[in-house]
Parts: structure tokens; sequence; C-alpha cells
């Protein structure tokens, strides 16, 4: 099915929002319908992690009485495309001039660092100044690596990562994967 | 770190669990743990998928008061292996003759075809009969699409599934992972 209907309606609110910065996992998300429906990749999201406190076993089954949202130690999403792993992560920032690093916790650099060193493509989608860029993992590792800054200014992420256009499709990040992919870039 | 204590008391499970059947997970975490201070593979257990029904916010933020297990649709582990994204389940059957398909839910069918559409290596470890078998995900589905059967006979199993051997450093399926990409069996 090429076109879903909670794919139709998103199609209208990106016609409506476009100028006022939209949800940016719902953009990301619209794309990896785009992907799966048309065969081009599939890219999931993994389920937020919890840690469980109390439960309660009845007639319907396990239910859980307490829990709370643990830190996440992995990145949002993670898939398949021609063959090569990937995973990202989506962060938005409202600050104008730098990409805050405590955006990222602790355990998701350690994941991009691990990841990256074994063959995995890796990457932060920073929503910024209203336009959405892809950050690659490795770029973020050696700033942090080379400097002690707690945040990477706008002018880096402009000069090292790149542009991803909104398109129909949601936010077509693959696109740019492509051409590292095909070393365009 | 090479040994780090936890997995030294795991050695010792090993030694005196042995013929009895261990916990299928605990054995994976163990090569799983091996393979990332070894750096041989990056490979790690996905969260639990959860639904939430109820959450409360208080000083110490946001808890759940309500939530339940969901039914996964996808595989609990998850990573990388020489540049390859490996993705795979466990699965244990008390059942001596055959393998019930029932074991792996709908959506997990659905996702291992499209891992292996998109060019993952995705698979089941069985535990059956005291024995640890590693299923690829592609046989598995042609078995699926030529049988009407609700499960697996063991002979089936035997014959096209790959016998990993229990190690000290767990249950080594990396082993058979490379002698498929090696093109060895």
């Amino acid at each position: 099915m090429l076109y879903p209907n909670n794919i139709k309606k998103d199609y209208k609110k990106i016609t409506s929002f476009s100028n006022r910065g939209m949800d940016l996992e719902q953009i990301i998300e619209m794309a990896n319908q785009y992907y799966i429906d048309n065969d081009i990749a599939y890219i999931y999201k993994k389920p937020t992690p919890i840690g469980v406190t109390k439960v309660d076993y009845n007639i319907k089954g396990k239910r859980i009485l307490d829990g709370y949202y643990k830190c996440p130690s992995t990145l949002d999403f993670n898939g398949l495309y021609k063959g090569y792993y990937i995973e990202f992560d989506a962060k938005v920032t409202l600050n104008k001039t730098s990409f805050p690093i405590s955006n990222v916790h602790e355990h998701q650099i350690n994941h991009i660092y691990n990841i990256n060193k074994h063959g995995g493509i890796v990457f932060l989608i920073i929503m910024m100044n209203n336009k959405y860029f892809l950050l690659m993992g490795s770029t973020f590792l050696d700033f942090i690596k080379n400097n002690s800054r707690k945040s990477i200014p706008y002018e880096f992420i402009k000069n090292n990562a790149y542009e991803i256009d909104l398109s129909l499709n949601g936010l077509d990040y693959l696109k740019i994967i492509d051409k590292l992919i095909g070393g365009h870039i």
C-alpha cells in the first residue's frame, strides 16, 4: 500500500506546518514508512527502555503497577539500508547558536562509538533553526574528542553536517546516506 | 577488561549446570559480553516493549502507574559483526519432537522477513533437547511457506539448523555466522 491513511494525514500537516517546525519524530516516521512501503529500506523505532519496579499478576496477565522511563543507552531508530546497518537518534534544540552535547546521554555516546567501530552507519538528526541536519557519528565523536566545549556551535554543524530537505515523503535522510555510501560527499 | 566479575560468576554456573540446561538468555549475554570485551562484535539486548496507560508527574519526574508487556514485534538481540547487521531471538522449547511455530509471534515473522529482504543476518537460537541450534531466518521462512504444519520437527532442525557448542565464553553463536559469511557451510 503506497499511501496508507495516516500518511495522507501527515502530508496535510506538512503543508500547513511547513514553516513552523513540525514534530521531528513524526517526519522521520513518515520517511521510514515511505521507505518500507517502497521497499527502499527497513528502519524502525526501538521501544523506549522502561524500568519496572512493581508488577501485578492477575487473570488478564502481568500488569505493571510501578515503573519509570530509563535513560536511553541506545539510539531510537535502527534498521537496514542496502545491507548496511543504520542507527540514529533525533534531537531537537531551540538554542539558535549551538547544540548542547548534554542532549546526547553518555551511554548513547558510548553506543555511537561502538557502532562506528564495528562498521555500522550511525548518526544524529538535529533540528535547529528550523533546519534539519544529519551529523555523522564519527564527526560528532571527533568534535567531543577535540573540544572541551559543552555544545557544538551552529557554524560547525552548518559546515560539517549535511542539511536534509523536507519532502512530501517526510524527512528523506537516506538521500544523504546514499551520497555518503557512494562516496559523493 | 577481559573477565569482569559477573562473567566469572557465570563460568562457575556453567560448570555446575552444564548438564541441566542453563538459562538460554544468560549464556547468550555471556557470549555478547565476551564479544564486546574482545572487540569481536557489538551485539546487545533491546528493551522489552511496554505499553503505558497511566503516568504520574511528580517532583521526581514521570512515573508509570499502569502498563503492560507488549507482544514483541522485533527480535530481542541486535547489533553488528564485521559490519554485518545481526538480529536474532532466543527460543526455548521443552517439546522434544518439534518446535512450535507459535513461539515466534506473527509480527516477529514479518520482521524476520523484512530484515532478510534488506540484507541483514537474522536467525533464531533454539534450545531443544538440551542442545542449541542456530536456525537461519531464511530457512525458517521457507519452512513456513512450504509447510502447513504448526511446528517444525526436530529432525528438520537437526538437518537444517547448525548446532552451537557451549564454551567457557557462553554460547559462541558467531562461530556459526563466521562459517556462513565465509561460505564454509
